[in-house]
């Protein structure tokens, strides 16, 4: 156990799991890919936080901008976008949930139990924040291009500073939904080989 | 062999070996999930080819009765919509490749390489339909309400017909979501318990 709570020379370890895990102890690629999945977990963790809050915050600091115009942007304006917040913010705590249960999966890597059960919610999380992060996306591209053939203009022109912002927002969900496919592919990998 | 071909007694058969397959022959209702893999991937496959088909034919019939408004709608109008009926057709071709792959797994119910291809392939396709059919249904949602901040006006009372048909190909689209996290989930399973 000293081995892998050692976290300066895990990668050490890891290779020496790869080269020698087969034979020696069977399955030892799987505790390899436990601790992978724990770190990208905590990637996923801080980039469905950064978009939840990066969208949030657009509706705090943009009003004192924007006064001197006609109306004033804020995520608020957008039911798409709140929808964003609320459901990146599910993600983040699904994602701190699930910690504990990726531990699990390194303390036994043979356990199939944790992996399902990580495996079928990453699979509907993973579903909620695709379609926040495409919808706000979709709202985003508007913003910016604007609709000729239904008279919707662009705002992005009066509201830069927004418009970075939920863009920002976008970009760090999309960050979200790939670790989260990685992480469905790693689980998948593992219960398959045995 | 005979059982799984004799397609008007397969409800007979599914219970069969629920409840005899564990103890005589492990990994029967290994079929059992097979089969209803190969079933669902029809009905995602109608799902994702009737939501491109409903999408795309929204550009063919309108145009005749929308010349004497200012402007005609179509799904050429919309960036959004171009990429749903794009990736709504990838995602229909490729459910309809992936049929091989699942008669391979109910031939071979304890083979783990096709049910490996399938859940990473599927969890991909997933991502895609997700994304196309969330984009699209923030824009069918601007398109019915409309949006007073930013001045983007409701165009549904004009185009009623072009808002029924994208919003139906949404559902379709939701559809085909619905069904690839089903398939996922029981290949998941399948993986896991041997």
């Amino acid at each position: 156990m000293s081995t892998t709570i050692d976290v300066p020379e895990s990668s050490n370890t890891k290779g020496k799991t790869i080269l020698l895990g087969n034979p020696a102890r069977p399955g030892g690629w799987k505790k390899g890919i436990a601790i992978m999945d724990f770190i990208l977990r905590l990637g996923a963790v801080a980039a469905a936080l950064g978009a939840a809050a990066t969208m949030g915050m657009s509706d705090q600091t943009l009003p004192f901008f924007t006064q001197f115009f006609q109306f004033e942007a804020s995520y608020d304006s957008f039911t798409t976008f709140q929808f964003f917040v609320i459901s990146m913010a599910l993600v983040a705590g699904y994602l701190v949930l699930s910690l504990p249960f990726s531990i699990v999966a390194i303390i036994r890597p043979h356990a199939t139990g944790p992996r399902l059960f990580l495996i079928i919610l990453d699979t509907v999380f993973l579903t909620l924040a695709t379609s926040s992060g495409a919808s706000a996306a979709a709202i985003v591209y508007l913003a910016h291009n604007g609709n000729q053939d239904t008279n919707w203009l662009a705002i992005c022109n009066q509201f830069g500073d927004f418009c970075a912002q939920t863009s920002g927002a976008v970009v760090s969900s999309f960050v979200t939904v790939v670790i989260l496919v990685v992480l469905i592919v790693m689980s998948a990998l593992a219960l398959g080989r045995h």
